[in-house]
């Protein structure tokens, strides 16, 4: 068997395939639906009868902050509209946080001998990344059906003071697509932490990127935090970046209004405030959050397909084998697939050499070493339906491979 | 005297005036001349190759790197192209260098016991506040008539190792308008630090913001680092925010290419990489080095009266009493103005009750001290000709005022 998957291999590999199944990024048919974006703006005015071309507007324009009020369950002056990443603002926020404190903090985080922050894993990379920069020691919490293993986080929090900080992707988490459900979110807002000052990072990045009409909801984890008498607790983050053009999106932080007015004091020393036009095109454009629901049903229509086409893919050449378990994700970007233990590397290895571009294999835990080898993202939203089916019969045949070959060792 | 100039004063008072010379902000006139830039964007096509409207381009599309090597004179490697904001920029880099050092250091500065800086003032009240939120000790500088005194400024990073950089706004400073002297570069480029991990922060802001046909030319300074063998010293800062649109406009930094990649590799885990469609803007709209240069006559041509109106006026006004002294700047946003020692926060209040918000006094100064309180900053730009002209007539009176009061009080 063996041998005979061997020869289907080499027959890819001469095919000089060049598929990359990597990165969440949207297809340039759903960057097209945001082509409205580019045209000429037509009325300057704002709520805030400021000019937007000149300097001024630290927080963001009125009616950004009021969509995303909108659909983050927030109030308006719970929030501060960023630039175009929400990766920064979540880095400027840990860097500030070393640098300054934050609103409970006795000092500023870099003045303690450690600094350590909890990582539900399989998580996302660029996240492990900020910390692994700072030397923020990571610690790997695993991921239950409904979220974060509280257990383990609420055991740990209650009894290490340098515990500062939680990373979450509440909502279709990458890479799993698990969304939080309502005890989590609970149990986050209500634990007890030894470091007053402790944060969760609540990356809120797929909140409407459904790919169902019944979406799972997400408990607001701010009110849950106010109701808890834990206010402070939670940064709240997400950003356009998939809803209209990545690198060309807005971004936001929500919070506290202590939070956030102790936050907009160090943001003054740091920038003019970010881009008003840009933010009043996106007003424009995304118009409210029923308008945003419409607009991500067109998203949808085009993801949707492909997500299916790798679950079909894997069901039907791994779905009887027992050597694979993969998400069934309700939305987000991922589809996230544990082999044997010991194979993620090699299949991500032999994919590549056959022409098939995975996320590294490891990238979804800290300091990239999946401690099991087993887990791999698929990342199927780029790639055409005719690409993506190569790319995934590369993918299932590399599975069984690195799977049998791995049996055959033992 | 001083009654019947009170009587002028209350007389103003009693318009109940309600006029700003306190920012350097454009005038709307100024940001008419940028309109275009928020037409249809006609064509996404770039020398790289991507498809901006996705993620990617850390360090900025390739069209734009090339307009702001030709403005500061520097390799198109030398340059990461930012977002929307040079003091974010210079922000970002100090806090880098504070949690991870720079390319020649042995530790993060944040691990010194203390970090100073030199700050030649009067100077930008912006850079000296970054400073004074991250604790970095300021030193006060004198400014001379070609830059900074360089006699002490040598003399203080050659025996104290905990000088880990200095400020400059080279060009049309901030609020002089002095332009630095070849010999003043060459100094700085070729001086010892006992720190070898000494930063030039070189805010280029006003590079090509002349007021006159035969501006002064700027020796470069990464060339001048280079030539001295110090080719990592010197950060190099400039944005198109009073180029086109202040918030909506195009930050870049400029360095050797050590400094560069080093930069780089932190600035990735930071961000996806600035707005690449309003590089793009930018690049259709400024084009080349000769048509923004073509571009800043037409500001030229808004700002220049501006400025002389506050200089006549000054000068008719103030010529004859020696109660003060003022700069004549070529080019750049501001006056600077010398009182009679101990005037200038009696001035702006003075101006303040009268309807005319002035610069504080001491905001030219690290921790808005200004040891002879005489330091006015004017900013003649964003008011009508008819504004600037009443508020001057309440300033040049208002210094006569405390003028009188002062020499009286001796």
């Amino acid at each position: 068997m063996y041998s005979s998957l061997m020869e289907e291999y080499d027959a890819f590999k001469a095919k000089n395939l060049s598929l990359n199944m990597a990165r969440g990024k949207p297809s340039p048919e759903q960057l097209d639906l945001s082509m409205d974006l580019l045209n000429k703006i037509e009325s300057l005015n704002v709520k805030d009868s400021i000019d937007i071309r000149n300097y001024g507007g630290l927080d963001g324009l009125t009616e950004m902050k009021e969509l995303f009020a909108q659909l983050l369950q927030v109030d308006t002056n719970e929030v501060i509209v960023g630039g175009n990443s929400s990766l920064s603002l979540m880095h400027d926020t840990i860097s500030r946080a070393l640098l300054k404190g934050v609103v409970d903090s006795d000092a500023p985080w870099v003045k303690a001998p450690k600094v350590k922050f909890l990582c539900p894993s399989p998580g996302y990379d660029r996240h492990f990344a900020i910390c692994e920069m700072y030397d923020i020691e990571m610690i790997t919490i695993d991921m239950l059906d409904d979220g974060p293993d509280m257990d383990q986080v609420e055991e740990l929090v209650r009894n290490d003071d340098t515990i500062k900080g939680i990373w979450c992707v509440p909502k279709y988490s990458n890479p799993e697509g698990t969304t939080y459900s309502d005890e989590v979110v609970d149990r986050l807002a209500n634990m007890e932490t030894k470091a007053k000052d402790f944060r969760i990072f609540w990356d809120d990045a797929y909140t409407v990127h459904h790919l169902t009409d019944n979406p799972p909801i997400l408990k607001s984890i701010l009110k849950a935090c106010k109701d808890a008498g834990n206010p402070n607790r939670v940064f709240i983050f997400a950003s356009t970046s998939k809803v209209t053009f990545p690198g060309s999106g807005v971004a936001v932080m929500a919070a506290s209004e202590e939070n956030i007015s102790f936050t907009k004091k160090l943001l003054g020393v740091q920038t003019i405030g970010a881009d008003k036009i840009n933010q009043l095109r996106h007003v424009h454009f995304l118009k409210d959050a029923a308008h945003v629901k419409h607009h991500m049903k067109k998203h949808a229509e085009i993801v949707k397909p492909k997500f299916d086409l790798v679950l079909n893919k894997l069901e039907s050449e791994l779905g009887k084998e027992g050597i694979a378990s993969w998400s069934k994700p309700e939305g987000g970007y991922f589809i996230s697939l544990n082999t044997l233990d010991g194979c993620a590397a090699e299949v991500v290895k032999l994919a590549s050499a056959a022409g098939v571009t995975l996320t590294g294999a490891g990238a979804t835990y800290p300091y990239g070493k999946d401690p099991r080898d087993r887990n791999i993202r698929i990342a199927p939203t780029f790639p055409g339906l005719t690409e993506l089916e190569a790319a995934m019969d590369v993918f299932c045949l590399c599975v069984k491979l690195a799977s049998i070959k791995k049996l055959l060792e033992q």
